[in-house]
């Protein structure tokens, strides 16, 4: 059996995500579904993109994520669906698969995309501001029941990609704050890999010097700011039991700096 | 396989949610329960059957809708369940049905209505204050599991209706703000079928005159209001990429004015 | 089939539920996972505590409450599980039991602790700061498959016990405000059980006084302050359609005074 992910922008209170659920399952009753995400910031695909990325791995071989972050909706941006090694992704076509594909292309896995043109799989009503309901999520039923992405729609090469922030090599590193999670964790795009044969001396950010990295929170008592690895391997810089980013005053896209020997 | 609905001001955190969806898991064990929304303000039943109506039509046949927005628990207010089409309603009398029942009546379709008193299929001891707990959830469960609405309680022709706003006619019309959904789009209760056969040439509301209609938010540059159908024909004012209901400072029950020709 | 339950601190937004319901799914595919809550506030064992406790008794013989609120992840702080009756509980041990635990040994239902210490049920990576992911999620997968609690890990006898505040006798009773829920709703310590004997004559409150208890919220006008036994049993002071905890400024930890008679 499939498992359908959904993350979008809607927020849980409307019934919008309850109602892609209903399509869904007036198709593929049998269908288990997942939420991912429902408080993606307004428009924010750079957000979903992040933790599209993070998340994917984790979920089983034939998994089908819908992502809806969609401010082009009605409008000529393709709607899509993508085979990224053993899962699927269906959503827009406005770089929101970014950083899982090259995630992918990292691991070699093949990839595929298709451009969803067959209306037939679709509600047969479908209203120009939520193709969520009216096409990703009838064709997301429609994959995870047998149907195959050729015949979903015709292959297209050209995915729109994203730039995202790259860290700069210095005599350190020079990174940037991608997200702000639950407990206030400042989360940069610094990975373990950057980093890994190098032992991080200052880490540096809004103006205040955090000296070397622990392995997790409870190593510090309460209050204090600390550097680490983060689940997924960043760098993160954390208070603990405390909330940093609003102790810092940090915001997405601050510079972070780490210096190393 | 059935699948069960619920909706309620519970909010996410309390837990309760979860005991309801534990209390049905007792009961039918291989059900498919869906979240509509635990959102709804606190006692408002208005917002809640707002929520319903643009709902259900888009659930498979069967589809349980357990609605527990209920100021009026344990007084005398009826615990009802109703047949409306092929779907179901379980929840308070209260007037939560209003909007889909009359939806349910213009397309013709057959309804019925049935008094909640059969406590046997209660919960076995009955909280005074939680009945979406000890009457709602199981009696939707033992619904879901074949039993008949005529075994869980005694018809009645008589559900409580609430008053809705409707939109008057002037030389265009003179509608009100219902809702306004996680992005800030205000939404009225002007609907296509009211203007269809009509060019909307000027949307008024807080003083501010948007001319014509979009057919989608991308239309436009960001920071434009306009003025468009939702994915549920409503007329609707957006901000595009911005939250409208902020920017005009719209509050549900304020007035929106059409000008045709 | 067994139920899986999820109860954390992690919010609705960061995607990390969903990671770990892919990896229960990994392993256990057709298991059905309920979220209990993840608004719990951050570190905030105690609310979990109350919210198991509460919850628990609703789900069915096999269901596995798995509750990750672990500001000690990473540190020497036991990952544990447990049975208790007829349910189990994972999570670290760290206090998030004791409510359930005790509820349990006072209804003599039998009660078993296993310190998981066999990394073959994890998974193969662990990040020191996501147990949930890496440690919970999976054991729970497994037992939901039929692996034994005693193959999971070695039997404890020793389970981390919190303090919580207990009433005190006074000519009446003075206990404590133990849980604020999503209507403002002012959950207190004292139970019927304390008080069943007793006439409630006067409930003192920040300086206010309430005369008696009401049977439910709906038996009085909108705006009143009332008491009243909640269902699951506490005493609870409400605001009829309103919010009492807002209007009274209670905070956890304030001081409530029942005068019985």
């Amino acid at each position: 059996m499939s498992i359908i992910t959904l993350m979008t922008d809607f927020g849980m209170k409307d019934g919008n995500v309850g109602v892609m659920k209903g399509v869904i399952m007036r198709i593929a009753p049998h269908i288990q579904i997942i939420d991912l995400s429902h408080q993606i910031g307004a428009q924010n695909i750079r957000e979903a993109a992040i933790i599209l990325n993070r998340s994917a791995p984790y979920f089983p071989d034939g998994t089908i994520h819908v992502v809806v972050v969609d401010p082009g909706v009605g409008t000529d941006r393709r709607p899509i669906a993508a085979r990224l090694g053993s899962q699927y992704f269906i959503g827009p076509d406005n770089g929101l698969i970014t950083l899982w594909l090259e995630q992918c292309e990292r691991k070699g896995l093949p990839v595929e995309f298709f451009h969803l043109n067959k209306p037939q799989y679709w509600l047969e009503e479908v209203s120009q501001v939520f193709h969520g309901r009216d096409i990703f999520a009838p064709v997301s039923a429609h994959l995870a029941s047998g149907v195959t992405l050729g015949e979903l729609g015709t292959t297209v090469t050209d995915p729109v990609r994203m730039q995202f922030p790259r860290p700069k090599r210095t005599k350190g590193w020079i990174g940037e704050v991608i997200y702000l999670d639950n407990f206030g964790n400042i989360i940069s795009n610094l990975e373990c890999q950057h980093l890994e044969e190098q032992r991080v001396v200052t880490v540096l950010i809004k103006g205040v010097k955090i000296l070397g990295m622990v392995p997790t929170f409870g190593e510090q008592p309460p209050g204090e700011l600390v550097a680490l690895y983060g689940s997924t391997g960043s760098l993160i810089v954390s208070e603990v039991n405390g909330n940093a980013a609003q102790r810092l005053g940090v915001k997405v896209g601050d510079s972070i700096e780490v210096i190393v020997e």
